[in-house]
């Protein structure tokens, strides 16, 4: 299975609009704050490997957590390791993250609201520095049929797959 | 706060049977799997500070968390820092610390019994490749009377103090 995405600069009202009219799903309003980590032993911009703490806003209730990222194994498919886990208290895992050397380098803050639509996750994202984003995303074996069917999506929410645009948040805001 | 222990080397079968006659309160048992790492960028041996993972196993249930300890503070009390956490998946913990370069160095793996008697903690511990231990403890701001309260406690169970041990049973497991 692979992760097929589009994302695209977007004004979330008028995309909203759209959501209403052909009946997508509300699924859940999220805040999330990504703490991005370096290595004290290596620079993980130059390995392409990622250190970050997630802290997650739900409903009032919050939990977190940490995700280690390696490398791109395959760059055609955009395939890396990712491993993951739930941790109890967030302040003291950034505790050991500093304690051992790693510094903090960028925060990554957004509100996420979630909606379902014709098989696919439509990501509203409001990136705080950045702006606001649509991400239409599905898994999908058939990652053409995947991604045809987002540019249809893009385009029944008036987006134009155009703008699409590869950067992570992250790399965005440290460009 | 201080933490009072005395450890001994001690045969629990004989220390189980005082604890019922002196009417003790077994309050858990555990097992408990500790596994240390060692850092890319320092040697915490050099730098006496650690890093451990422990798993553990109480009525079926297993649980997980990993803990920093920071160098001695001050030699006289003993005082070093302490930041632990639960994760909520120990294996991707595991991984997410070998794949940042920390490598496990030592495992110590223990059944921990536990009994509440007069005001202190006495635990039962029998350390895999090392034998069986007992752990007489309390917290509390007078050193030496609890210091001394534990030295009695461990009269009473037929152990004498002088055999007490400092090491911890990773320094044992090292030598």
């Amino acid at each position: 299975m692979y992760e097929v995405e589009v994302k695209l600069p977007a004004d979330h009202e008028r995309v909203r609009r759209r959501l209403d009219e052909l009946g997508a799903a509300h699924e859940a309003t999220v805040e999330q704050r990504d703490t991005y980590y370096d290595a004290p032993h290596r620079s993980f911009s130059e390995t392409d490997e990622a250190l970050r703490i997630r802290r997650v806003r739900r409903d009032g209730e919050t939990d977190a957590r940490v995700t280690y990222k390696g490398p791109l194994v395959d760059d055609a498919s955009k395939t890396r390791e990712e491993v993951e886990t739930g941790v109890e208290d967030v302040d003291a895992m950034a505790r050991v993250l500093d304690r051992l050397g790693f510094d903090p380098v960028a925060t990554v803050e957004k509100r996420r609201e979630v909606y379902a639509l014709d098989g696919y996750t439509v990501v509203l994202d409001a990136v705080e520095g950045l702006g606001e984003f649509v991400e239409v995303e599905r898994e999908s074996a058939e990652i053409d049929a995947a991604r045809e069917g987002a540019f249809d999506l893009c385009r029944d929410l008036d987006l134009d797959p155009d703008d699409q645009i590869r950067a992570s948040y992250l790399e965005l805001l440290l460009e």
